[in-house]
């Protein structure tokens, strides 16, 4: 089964990496947007017996390793086929 | 409208982040875990007359900073609300 993740930065942390690409966007023109944020979208496959397991494993997953709940929020996809 | 992009490395290149998070997911017990990518996920308000108009500049933003077209990959998604 496929898993997807996406860690975005919460809301109310800076996020320095979505300040810089925004002034980068609006040097190159593009001055109507804002709010820019910046995360990780992580892919895997894992090998579970159904896509119950595979979602209780990805939650832990994403608390143990791949996000950090100080300053980031996820969440996450299972495809199960 | 909002805009989400989702870069990816690109099929056959290196992705030594993606190789390391799998590497401590492994230590970290989670075995059945294989074929880890690492890409980045931004999102960003965008003010655009339509969702057409947010799409075709949405594609010039990745080709000219969001994703390196020589080792990564990208789509998007245009949410017009």
């Amino acid at each position: 089964m496929q898993v997807r993740v996406f860690v975005t930065p919460r809301k109310g942390i800076l996020d320095p990496q979505g300040r810089a690409v925004e002034g980068s966007l609006h040097s190159l023109g593009f001055k109507n947007v804002s709010g820019v944020k910046v995360g990780k979208f992580i892919t895997f496959e894992i090998d579970a017996r159904s896509a119950a397991e595979a979602s209780a494993q990805a939650k832990k997953m994403c608390e143990q390793l791949l996000a950090n709940a100080v300053i980031e929020d996820f969440r996450f996809e299972v495809d199960s086929r």
